[in-house]
């Protein structure tokens, strides 16, 4: 029944996953690239090009079968515009994506910041499939969110709408929920604490380096019962609970999901957790009928999250 | 060239206020009532019907010239429902207004919390007209907010969104903006801070009962640079910046409008120095070309909003 197909591309920091889907979402195929950030935005859209190029051979489809093209960034889009207003992680500013495309593309292409199409991923075709307002909410390297309000992803004045990350959690210190909740601050966090700690605590984070323990590690040292690792995961559940239930006040969303490393290791008992404190915070009746769910697509949720997006925008056009 | 009329009623705590306006929303007639809640929900009635037979005698239009009627409630309403859910300043739950308006009204009545109204007022005819993103704050017993996204007002999926006071400023202790900047704490505060006070600083505050202290008086004592207000409107400014700064990263809007009492008689300056301290918050480029302005209806906000409200509801219908 599909007579049209939808490439979904998320750029990561060091991979580039391209996804091609049917009309129902169904994944034809899937290419994995490394960014090579270092060879600048023309090295970095070579490799873009490639991956496309690679699932478009894989299914046997002409580019007149393509509908659309979502394009999942790292970083802040200027609002209307093809172009990146900054991404840390690829060290670029201003960076217009419109002349490094291929002009041979016959499709539309529809940039969008990664986080904002994993939230878009997961109302279409994840875990929050259904409802009309999702509060998306990823803890990884740093924190992020979307929103979908109405059934649109809504971005707002300036294009930036969601960044939960960067609300205030003290008033006074001004310290922001990344701040506690992003894996940063938190990998800086559990070297200071081994620097601190008692010989027998360390004992089982020797040979582990700290700025590079991955989520799958912390969530093992934390079910072990290890000190370090309780502490941040439950400051962390602490501070994503308060930075939820202010959402849930000021944004009254159908569903939160939570996604991202952390979320992915410790599973649902992570979630649940997040959400009996963040209950705690809402007004009576601010959380009735409100579900708070982990992210379902994984590593999936960005190109998921863009070749839906495309599709509803080049659908809509 | 006007043909058709509003009505806004603004019910409060203490007073409920009616104006008639025209199309282009000039103010016909305008008329104050006791609210008298402790006679109940057929009493209040009583005299909101009291309040629109008033201005439409004054006005001298019939029935079938009323386009509309916005009637703004301090309290939440049931999403799609014309029940309030439950409004504690006139101590209802649950209260259909529906049965308890007149049969033989032709128009059609929309209810709306009134701060989201106010909200709305300052949108479509006061201190953000022409914005299409706007987040309005007000500043009084408590502190509530209202969000106008893409030109309309949003309440989201429980219909109270907006509740900015209820957001978490302190992640360990749970402390919300309107613990902070309500004058309900405020007036506590202040009584605490007195009985702690040396002498020469409760000179200035006698025979004040610190719960009944008015914003103007409150500012007045700021202004002289009496240490107890001086400590209390700095703690606000500070508590409201924090929580704009979060609102503008989190929801992107164009114009920040901040209202209410204290606003009111502290004006252009506090809003400033509120703004000052958000903008600190703010992520890099997200409060480029944002707007931060002072309320402009006063006390007519809701009654502006409450009408305009109707207009764009029976308008689009």
């Amino acid at each position: 029944m599909s007579d049209r197909y939808w490439l979904g591309v998320d750029l990561g920091g060091t991979k580039i996953l391209t996804g091609l889907f049917d009309d129902d979402m169904k994944l034809l195929a899937r290419n994995k690239q490394p960014t090579g950030a270092e060879a600048g935005p023309a090295g970095v859209f070579g490799r873009v090009i490639q991956g496309v190029e690679a699932v478009m051979r894989e299914a046997k489809l002409e580019p007149a079968q393509i509908g659309g093209m979502g394009f999942a960034i790292p970083g802040q889009i200027e609002p209307g515009k093809p172009v990146v207003r900054f991404a840390p992680n690829l060290d670029w500013r201003d960076v217009d994506c419109q002349a490094l495309l291929p002009k041979e593309w016959p499709w539309p292409v529809f940039l969008e910041n990664d986080v904002r199409m994993g939230t878009y991923g997961e109302f279409a075709h994840g875990a929050a499939k259904g409802a009309k307002h999702v509060f998306g909410i990823f803890v990884g390297t740093g924190v992020g969110g979307g929103f979908i309000l109405d059934g649109e992803l809504f971005t707002g004045f300036n294009g930036h709408a969601g960044e939960i990350g960067h609300i205030v959690l003290h008033w006074r210190k001004g310290t922001t929920l990344e701040a506690i909740a992003g894996r940063k601050y938190q990998m800086q966090r559990v070297k200071a604490q081994l620097e601190d700690s008692p010989k027998h605590l360390r004992k089982s984070w020797k040979g582990v380096d700290p700025e590079k323990v991955k989520s799958s590690q912390l969530a093992e040292f934390y079910e072990t019962g290890d000190p370090i690792a309780v502490g941040i995961i439950d400051d962390a559940a602490r501070a994503l609970g308060a930075a939820i239930g202010s959402v849930i006040n000021l944004l009254s969303p159908e569903v939160v999901v939570i996604g991202g490393g952390v979320t992915g290791a410790l599973g649902d008992s992570f979630t649940e957790r997040i959400w009996d404190i963040a209950q705690r915070y809402a007004l009576p009746g601010a959380a009735t009928n409100v579900k708070c769910v982990t992210a379902a697509l994984g590593d999936d949720s960005g190109i998921v999250g863009a070749a839906a997006f495309a599709r509803s925008k080049a659908g809509a056009a």
